[in-house]
């Protein structure tokens, strides 16, 4: 579990209660980095330690700099998916989805904890049923296209 | 065969229904994951239980955000092609290339199954007399100018 | 030579034509893949065959996702010349690029052919008394600024 | 400590101050080069020489040139901490987040202290008390939403 | 030393001069390529030959696709330094950047000039004592912020 203090949702203790009544088995370790471009070094240090699954949650503000900070953020991951034996889930949360911060702490929970739930279903087997059924985190489901 | 749950036509069934048309011995591995920044992992991970060749099927919404994710995904992509000796051809359908779902779904039908074809046809050799023919991929084939 | 069937030009047949003309003992091998993104899997495995040089030709449509296609391509190819020791050139033909099929056709031959006669030139020495002449490919030359 | 002659603010020597307040006994080593884009050659010529943890402060200028610039810089950071050993804060200014030269010199002085502090902080344990509080370098933090 | 046959000032002939005035014992090469995606190519056959520090000149078209590969450039420029221990510093000049032919020249030749002796301080020592005083190459200096 990465998480920054940029972000304005705790989305980590989110997603761990998720995880916790899952499976409550799994060991979870967590660390906090500024924001989302220090996450790899976070994601780097958790796999180096052990974690075979991460989850990391990013906050994004709306600027085109945020953009391709995130942009950065995501190469950076899949880069570290391709050299280390690790899956990596990223959780990112934009400020320019919601009109206003209500809704957007609503987005963080739910896709904090949808996803969560997506990293206990991939380690248990997969998620081929649900494939093309148009499943949204933070959102709600949009469904297939019939 | 990597697919997610975010798409909204199952379009890895069309493109296995077409390979093994082709190419009924072909054994085909399917990993299905949340969305297009994961499929590097699935990818990674069906390349080394010994696939040689994969389809990529991703989804891609119409914001920046989904462009910029869509971007990660075909570095990514790429990259794992550059340290693995692994073929992939990734098959997007992007949300903001049709007017309705109606249309939609048959663009992710005929470019899955095209993929498919496309698979199965450089594996087999090159396809090098279709070259500079303006083949195109979930619409119908421009054609070479003249 | 890396070409598609994406392109609606047979810029390969052309490029080889021009080194043929240009050094006619050189060995000239020719892998078509579907589209631009699929170039980097072509040339390693041609250079992995040993061709010490590559021409790798591509066609890109006008939308953001084309031109985005095409950055994950030019990253690809660079990296693919940093991990291996081969000398890529890459022609690309860009829809909005012209106003018609007509000047697009020319565009793709003309660019197609000094990018050829660019691979030689740089085999047998460089192109150092050319520097700074403004060539153009696909166009005419604009010259330097006196 | 890696910084550029290009930004309008002594940003290091904010930076060192900070660090010196808050961990007397650490050393500091500094570099200065002319651009973003030459601080990873910076970075990586200070992990060599020993260094664990480095600040990366960068100024950006308001075009698109200058934002793809920063892009490229925030890839070539992530991918050095990929491969070695070292944490990496990058703290950039950009020219366009502010009306006047006075408040970009408050973002300046201000982001480069708060993220100094961030980097004694990390070194020191973990930011995990202040998860999801909204914290901003540069300006006030926004704090969560409630 | 890399330049293009792309560009339209000999930039190269400007910073060698520059370096031999300053620096008359350094051995200088030079490599040209059709343009600046090749620049890598032509880096990566320089820093093999024993260049340990290289100046890239490049000349950028004002399109999106031109910033694109401009990207892509400085990548790879970014990704080389991280493989091999050679310094690079990239002076490109982009089209957009002036009103017309006379301006974009000055620009070029300051540049080019400028950032040769950059790349001279580099290597004698460091820039520290000019941080954060807004050095600009293609440009007069704006100073830094008092």
């Amino acid at each position: 579990m990465v998480d920054t203090t940029f972000a304005r949702v705790d989305m980590a203790s989110e997603a761990i209660d998720e995880i916790k009544s899952l499976a409550p088995d799994v060991e979870v370790r967590r660390i906090t980095v500024p924001g989302i471009k220090n996450t790899i070094w976070g994601a780097k240090k958790l796999a180096r330690e052990g974690c075979t699954a991460l989850l990391v949650l990013g906050w994004v503000g709306p600027s085109l700099t945020d953009k391709l900070s995130y942009l950065a953020m995501s190469i950076g991951l899949i880069e570290l998916q391709i050299h280390l034996d690790v899956l990596i889930l990223d959780v990112t949360v934009h400020e320019d989805e919601a009109a206003d911060e209500r809704e957007l702490k609503s987005i963080a929970v739910d896709r904090s904890r949808k996803h969560a739930r997506n990293l206990v279903a991939l380690l248990r087997g997969d998620l081929s049923r649900l494939a093309g059924m148009g499943l949204r985190q933070g959102r709600p489901d949009v469904g297939p296209i019939i």
